[in-house]
């Protein structure tokens, strides 16, 4: 039942001692997955205790070297630890060109395969999803093709409430068909009934979600597209006073990222990917803070859970 | 005066927590070297307090990704920080080609220029030449073409002895005369007489010298190429009882490192690169001590001097 994010990189293009280049990893249900990959990420995984085996797949915001410069090293070093999963990398062309060419240049051929899956970055779309996540493209505004990415549990299976089955003495086959989310006919004293499903069965927890919109420009569509988000990861590479570079360099201020958490009522806000030319951390999410007071400035080596919200019938 | 080598990281290819990928920063007489340039080389570099804007010239021994994946990132830094100097690039083809590509997909155009000199890894020759120093490649012997470095000091102005200046008048054309290495003719009450050059001048101190070996396998003829070498850095991926695995992957082992700088007759030894299997480098080092006493495991961050040798008439 994890779902949490460990921040492994925040900081933004330019190098900054004790900082490191965009890289977050996401754990959904004990799965792992890497979202961008800049360089030394193989190392700040070393360092937070998960291995770069574990990963199922990799998705790349876009194609500039601060989100991406780890991953050949990352894939070159899967290669000698043996690795033979297929690893599952989504982002946007050409990244499929570029690290074919650097894999022409390996030594040794990979014992596993990479599998390219285009991300259209125009396109707001479920690009991946297995048995209890789904991962959408969200179309950001940077310099080059930029997409941002939604993690979004799937709605848990349906419980059934005992009480009820007691109540009315279902049997097997009614459950099996409630748990699909049917209503169930009974027969009463005063004839047939429907029950309705609402009144047997119960979503143990709220799907959670976590979004991660870097790099970009304010996006009132991106924010829309993250609705309801659990933990919203935005980038905020400058203070407010330089909205004119941000807006130059297809950045965003603090105020914009706070003002992108309030526009899709999230939950909680990480900000990050702050310019070099800031030293304080604190000051910039004390800004954010004054938007939107749920705000934090993302910690590298921090691991951000979501906690369940179960519902009032669940039992664990 | 200075002479001096940081070592930013002395893993090898399977990264470990708490080492890094190749890479030396030389520092002759302040000016910049670096020597490979793993993944993270440029947060190393912040770290030891060098910036890479600094560097004259980049030399890689091969095209190992632990030996190369640092580079592209640097140079993307080295743009964003707005350098214009050109920066020399030395090491075997295609590494030319690798980085034109990999340069297409920035976002930006350079502001500087990288310029490619290629190293042919069968020759023994001098590559770079400056004012002070001169760059020697070694043919090493390993799976892929490579290339070993010797930075060796060129010999310093010849100083005068003024005692013999006062002893026999000497004028200034006379004292520039031996300067060049002349000997100089005078006149006394016996009648001409040449004085040697020898006599009336002398080095100050010894050149010094750096040898880079890594990765190969031990060659008798490496090293008898960095003869005398003051502080010679060989790599020791295996201990001796995984000899054949050296033999293998193209490595050396720890008492190989030895023979290799007893060979040399190097002053100093520094081995590293020791493969991930090894716990504890001292065990390493205290092997190769076995057969060379002066050998020290690498120890990343560290700043190893090279003191000169003064001539016994040098008056610092």
């Amino acid at each position: 039942m994890t779902f949490k994010v460990t921040i492994l990189g925040s900081g933004s293009a330019q190098p900054v001692a004790g900082k490191h280049h965009s890289a977050h990893v996401l754990n959904v249900h004990e799965q792992f997955y890497l979202i961008d990959c800049g360089e030394g990420t193989q190392s700040r995984m070393l360092r937070a205790g998960i291995s770069p085996l574990r990963l199922n797949a990799v998705f790349i915001s876009h194609m500039h070297g601060d989100h991406l410069f780890g991953l050949l090293p990352m894939i070159s070093t899967l290669g000698l630890l043996g690795r033979h999963t297929p690893l599952h990398l989504f982002g946007p062309k050409p990244l499929d060109e570029i690290l074919d060419f650097q894999l022409r240049y390996l030594d040794t051929q990979l014992p596993f395969q990479v599998q390219f899956h285009e991300v259209n970055t125009r396109i707001h779309s479920c690009v991946y999803e297995n048995k209890v996540m789904e991962v959408w493209s969200i179309p950001l505004r940077h310099r080059v093709p930029c997409a941002g990415y939604l993690f979004r549990e799937k709605n848990p299976p349906l419980n059934i409430r005992k009480e009820i089955v007691d109540r009315y003495g279902l049997g097997i086959a009614q459950c099996v068909a409630a748990k699909r989310g049917e209503d169930i006919d009974i027969e009463t004293d005063h004839g047939k009934q429907t029950l309705p499903n609402t009144e047997i069965t119960y979503r143990p927890y709220e799907p959670r979600s976590y979004a991660y919109l870097s790099d970009t420009l304010y996006s009132a569509k991106a924010a829309s597209l993250v609705q309801g988000v659990d933990l919203l990861y935005h980038e905020a590479t400058f203070a407010d006073t330089d909205r004119a570079l941000a807006r130059q360099t297809g950045h965003s201020t603090t105020l914009q990222a706070a003002k992108a958490a309030l526009t899709a009522e999230a939950k909680q806000l990480l900000i990050g990917h702050f310019s070099a030319r800031y030293k304080n951390d604190e000051t910039m999410a004390a800004e954010a803070r004054t938007i939107f007071p749920q705000t934090e400035a993302a910690t590298e080596g921090k691991t951000y859970s979501v906690p369940p919200h179960f519902h009032p019938f669940h039992k664990s």
